[in-house]
């Protein structure tokens, strides 16, 4: 492993990307088509909506209509009445504080890390409870947008006198969502699960649980495939210490979307190098040549990959494993096994050709 | 406000500070003595003990025996088994994951942001829940040096072959903690307070919550106070948006512990500029001019301020608030009001003085 170099040398110095400009691209601007564009943490365009700041990370304008990201902020006792999307499936990955979420009659806790699975279709809607509650909403199609389309903001946290809440959402008509009433009351709750289940039902996955494979040094945890979300995307975090840029790439037929969680990291897209920290965003369109590479000790990302062709990728890079963090001694780099099999696989190598088996 | 500048000019130029020299402290090396130095993220001098990897961020050597500070990160059983300080009183706070505690007889379960107070003499003892669970332990005294001082370590995360745990601390000796045995079992979970209490008892403080104080735009929260350490420390928790470098100062009697936990945030300290990310720290002994600036819309630190005689300056500053964010209008900066009793604070304005009242 390279050694850890964490006092000085982790800006860009553009040296080993001598095609790279070292520019900023746009951050949080919208460009309204699909293009790469950043998000910094919680400042994309925002707008106020029962309790809570909607930061819309990607709408259905930069994915042709396919899905959405927003994150929300709330405070206590902001949230989602129960509702549920005729066509949008939705994936909610906690980033802070807690919250109570009612997913098909059952009721969870849900803090940092747990995620849940929202089938189209499926009655949910959550509470926040704690005085700040951050989570990102992933969806399918564009529900999400109409729904959280409330009234533009400039603030990243709740005004002081914002007296909203779920409530305001009972009276409002939402395409692709049906409003089923407030979100029942109740002190019984589930258990999350610490594996994924075989076929797309709701569920509420525990945090660094999922499907875990390991590439090198680093891990990646599925926390849904296409069996949960019946064939439409991915989402899939990869953690790792500070390390070398993987070897750059790009994808034909699918989006993916960058999110760092813990740490920082560097992303190599199109012709620019930027830089991550938690809660910051890029947006990396099918056809952009793109690498990443991990700044600090540990760090962690999640991606979301629309539509879910790029799982055989990760099979056949990654071995499975039950380790639930990166290992200290690391695995093979297996990049050989994905070069014999490139005409059946969603990834055209760029640059140097990464070594085989090392 | 200061409009925020997300997508550039973060870094520091230093020509608002002519007489900072812009180089980096030395960080991740304890220096022994009460010198300012940096910490990053998790990557203080490390031990791994009870299947946790202990990163130092102080040692008594730097606090002249009056207090440390270590960062506890660990897998999913890993822990302290029941044990009690003759002397040190501690303050535990969740970074990421959960845990349960067991405090004077009572369970608790604690997640990203919820704080406890453990007086000296007080049994308790924690096991970590989560695949990843990390938080800060900041004690008085240096009992909790001498209770972590495992075998020295280089990664930042347990390696995967790590068979220990709590279990490993029963037979072990010492210096100011008496062990109890292992942590009792048990499913009935007491509720954390929303308030603190009066005077120094156990308690767990649920996220967000604790004595608040608004002055201008930024919250302050404590955690602990005198009433609740018994006059030993003060942690208090401080979040604002972007904005300005607050009025650079020195304490002449107490130590100032800055801890990043959420956006980036820059500090002068002594003759240097630094930014901090989440995890991040720097170490500003008694003595060291400084100044703080937060970089980001949603920045959060807490610090540990040691003896704590600096408490009336918050109360001097502040104004008490029930608001759990900071505000979007800001309240007024009355620093008019400390000026006014320097003589009885422990604090030394520097520089360009501030504009009072404004």
């Amino acid at each position: 492993m390279t050694a850890p170099r964490l006092d000085r040398g982790q800006r860009p110095d553009g040296a080993d990307f001598p095609d790279c400009k070292r520019t900023f691209m746009e951050f949080n601007v919208l460009p309204g088509a699909r293009a790469p564009y950043g998000i910094r943490n919680g400042a994309g365009p925002r707008r106020a909506v029962a309790g809570m700041v909607a930061s819309t990370y990607v709408s259905g304008a930069e994915s042709e209509g396919a899905y959405t990201l927003h994150m929300l902020t709330g405070a206590k006792g902001s949230g989602l009445p129960l509702l549920s999307h005729s066509e949008a499936h939705v994936t909610l990955y906690v980033l802070d504080g807690a919250l109570e979420l009612v997913l098909d009659g059952q009721r969870y806790r849900m803090g940092r890390g747990d995620s849940a699975l929202v089938p189209a279709g499926t009655a949910y809607g959550f509470v926040m409870t704690r005085a700040r509650t951050v989570l990102m909403a992933y969806a399918t199609a564009t529900a999400l947008d109409s729904l959280l389309a409330g009234a533009p903001y400039d603030g990243f946290i709740p005004a002081e006198d914002d007296a909203t809440g779920p409530a305001d959402l009972l009276k409002g008509d939402f395409p692709g969502t049906t409003v089923l009433g407030a979100l029942p009351e109740g002190t019984d709750f589930a258990e999350a699960l610490t594996t994924l289940p075989e076929t797309s039902v709701p569920y509420v996955l525990e945090a660094g649980m999922g499907e875990r494979l390991l590439v090198a040094d680093q891990l990646f945890t599925f926390v849904a495939g296409n069996r949960q979300t019946g064939d439409q995307y991915l989402s899939v975090m990869t953690q790792g210490p500070q390390g070398d840029m993987i070897p750059p790439h790009k994808h034909l037929l699918h989006d993916e979307l960058f999110f760092c969680l813990d740490g920082a990291m560097r992303l190599k897209a199109g012709d620019e190098l930027i830089e991550l920290a938690p809660g910051d965003f890029c947006f990396v369109p099918r056809g952009t040549p793109h690498a990443y590479q991990f700044l600090r000790p540990f760090t962690n990302m999640i991606g979301w990959l629309q539509p879910g062709i790029f799982e055989p990728f990760f099979h056949t890079l990654g071995d499975p494993t039950e380790l639930t963090r990166y290992p200290q001694t690391p695995a093979p780099f297996r990049f050989d096994r994905v070069i014999a099999k490139l005409d059946e696989l969603d990834i055209v190598p760029l640059g140097r050709p990464p070594e085989a088996g090392a």
